[in-house]
């Protein structure tokens, strides 16, 4: 099919979707360093993690062995309803820039939840559901990750219960909206309802939450509360696990048309997405198959990757949580108002940390208003209005292809569009208004957030 | 391809796409009566037509007769990033409902713009461009219209300045914000930079406006302003032509798989979505090929066709635009509170209201809290959370889809699905807290309504 014209859009056709998620663990020399508990120190066990997780999943977070991972018939009939997703074919873009690059986005964004979330929330309501449960607790910021755990939940008929943020309860209502809609349980945290909620609230009055809060109070619900486990959108290897559909899809539609990208880039907050995309071609890179360019996009402002220390840290601020070897910037590092709350987390997958840690791909830290520039460039000629979050991509897709203009390569690039902007209007309203700031944070913060690195694990 | 398997969603390729737009009125016996000037009463001509409107649009409006009318490759071009839109088949709503009947909706939602809009506005700023113009003017309410031709015209890098109703302008920040992105000038109206909006301001203080008052507004800057058109996004039969895509596509996607569909059901407002999706079934019905149920779906509180007359009238409140002669409440209509507001509208599309006239389509009137909770349910099972507007297809779809239960009729129904509801959630919200209420106009009230038509066109 090679001199077929490339389509704007390539869409797989049903038979062509993925049937097992790929596991890049399997292919690691060096595997990524386990969970370990707070109290021990000591590697987690199935058993320790199964008061707060599903039996299966963490089966998944543990599998670090086999390659392939059957995706359940259920799973895949749901994934029908708004996969594949279409990779495009940016032709809008390269003629707006004048490049002679070849630019590919796969776009996440054409579902309710408007991200790349639903491939994992779907999977772990799922196996809540086969485990007889009643219903999931999670957390929620901006509330991607809710929505979608909630539209999971309703399909599965699974209660919800979601602890978002309260600043974010209140000022992005339309979020909460849709949670209710899909008929979850939405409760501004902190609450007054768990017992870490009451604490925070005694003594902080007026508080208007965090993430680290949340997760707190839905741990707190789900191991006390009888049918209910905790569920996580990011981060953990299961969720990227679930996200590698996203990859799968893209390297299947590429192999359709013979094309090789030089290219992949992806931005990263936990990592899922990034992980999720750029599993397969890592696999190949791993077994000397293929060799690829893989650049993870991260804010300037919570620079993870590019100014971190690779070690243990805990992966909540409440540390409350299991801890993980990662690129982090310490768990009490508080990224300043930066408008890609996606991103915003201190540290990253472990599976892409050793990645990274390891050479196989490489990171690169971005400021929001150059991001919000080029998201503003991509909406006006491609169309889709994208989220902050993937708009960090965009900025480096567009930096690379403008690369190639001087250098006159018509280099691939593949890129992961992972969700739209509608709900960050606010944001895109400060850009609009010359109202955006940057901030990077200086060396001296970043040092004083790592001398608060846990003795735990790194000694 | 008959005993295939029918995928979730059918895309058809790039080359299957539709070259050519169809006017249904070639196939008109009875054509729908022309627009006629409410200075003398007389049908309008192109040149009275061209000092407000694009030429080659003007053509489109007056041409009864060309049964088709290429789609310029531009336009093509840009159709291609975001279309062809899924066929879905709603195995998920079927085995919910339990119902022999099989279910497909086009779903228009998968763009920026959330909706069938920018079908039209593409086409719009397309010809304003080849007509060499500065820039269009238009209105906008809710948003969706204003936000697709923003889209459109930061696409032809044409200069778009909107005149947004002042309380949508105020509650509805987001779409305004999109728009913004776009490039587009968003202007509340009333505004004090029109002579007209001066006037309502003097008269109404404190006012939040009205669409009646920023049509007049931006035709005013439109026809005051060298190298300006205004465009209007519904109504007007070149709109209806713009969206035959729609139905063209709908077609070619059933037709690929032999199928054909018994009923086909739309929401209407002003009519264009409907009329695009319905005009290829209705032009074999009107040849005597083949034969369809076609319901026409509004709501209650707006019921132009079901409740009201086929007279002359004006087409905008403020009564400076033409005549049109179609099933209307009267121009001074004020329907309540009422969510789906792009179906507020007290008239009809000529064309559409001609079939109905005619007896090729039929009409259904439904009360809002019943939309809301067919679009929940809908929401839940298929994964698309619907705006309020295309909620009033889902409603009928799915009391169609249960009398198939009672009679075990295993009918075809295919409806439009026009977009999403992710900026209608402060509607979803007072569904949420119960706090909907219906409203329908009494037959008094409408009676006093009838009494102010117009004597022109109507004696």
């Amino acid at each position: 099919m090679t001199n077929e014209k490339i389509p704007y859009k390539i869409y797989l056709a049903e038979n062509e979707l993925p049937k097992q998620w790929y596991n890049v663990r399997a292919d690691m020399k060096n595997k990524p360093a386990p969970l370990i508990s707070p109290a021990t120190g000591e590697p987690l066990k199935q058993e320790e993690l199964e008061p707060v997780f599903c039996t299966e999943l963490v089966k998944q977070e543990l599998n670090d062995t086999d390659a392939y991972i059957d995706i359940p018939e259920d799973i895949v009939n749901f994934y029908k309803m708004y996969r594949p997703s279409p990779l495009v074919r940016a032709y809008c873009l390269e003629e707006k820039l004048g490049t002679p690059a070849k630019i590919y986005y796969k776009f996440e964004g054409n579902n309710t939840s408007g991200s790349h979330k639903l491939n994992s929330a779907i999977a772990q309501a799922y196996y809540a559901k086969q485990q007889g449960l009643k219903g999931v607790t999670t957390e929620t910021g901006a509330g991607q990750w809710g929505t979608a755990l909630s539209m999971a939940c309703s399909y599965f008929d699974l209660d919800c219960r979601v602890y978002m943020v309260k600043v974010s309860y209140e000022q992005k209502p339309f979020r909460r909206e849709v949670m209710r809609t899909y008929g979850a349980r939405v409760t501004p945290s902190p609450s007054d309802t768990t017992q870490i909620g009451q604490k925070i609230l005694a003594e902080h009055p007026g508080t208007t939450g965090s993430l680290g809060c949340a997760i707190s109070e839905a741990v707190e619900e789900a191991v006390s509360t009888d049918g209910y486990k905790y569920v996580l959108g990011s981060v953990l290897s299961q969720v990227l696990l679930h996200q590698t559909v996203i990859g799968l899809e893209t390297k299947a539609a590429l192999d359709k048309y013979d094309i090789k990208p030089d290219m992949i880039i992806g931005c990263a907050g936990g990592g899922s997405n990034l992980g999720g995309l750029i599993s397969p071609f890592v696999g190949e890179k791993l077994r000397g198959e293929n060799d690829y360019q893989i650049i993870a996009v991260e804010p300037a402002s919570c620079p993870s990757f590019t100014r971190g220390k690779f070690a243990y840290d805990f992966c909540d601020t409440g540390h409350v949580c299991p801890l993980a070897k990662m690129y982090t910037l310490g768990s009490e590092f508080i990224p300043s108002a930066n408008h890609a709350g996606g991103l915003r987390y201190h540290g990253m997958s472990t599976i892409l940390s050793q990645l990274y840690h390891d050479g196989l791909i490489e990171a690169r830290a971005v400021e929001q208003t150059s991001v919000f520039e080029a998201a503003q460039e991509f909406a006006r000629v491609e169309g889709i209005l994208p989220a902050p979050e993937s708009s960090h991509a965009i900025k480096v897709a567009i930096d690379e292809a403008k690369k190639c203009i001087e250098t006159g390569e018509e280099k691939t690039i593949v890129f992961g569009l992972t969700g739209t902007g509608y709900f960050d209007m606010v944001a895109y309203q400060k850009f609009n208004d010359g109202e955006m700031d940057d901030y990077i944070p200086t060396d001296e913060e970043l040092e004083a957030s790592f001398a608060k690195l846990p003795e735990i694990g790194n000694k």
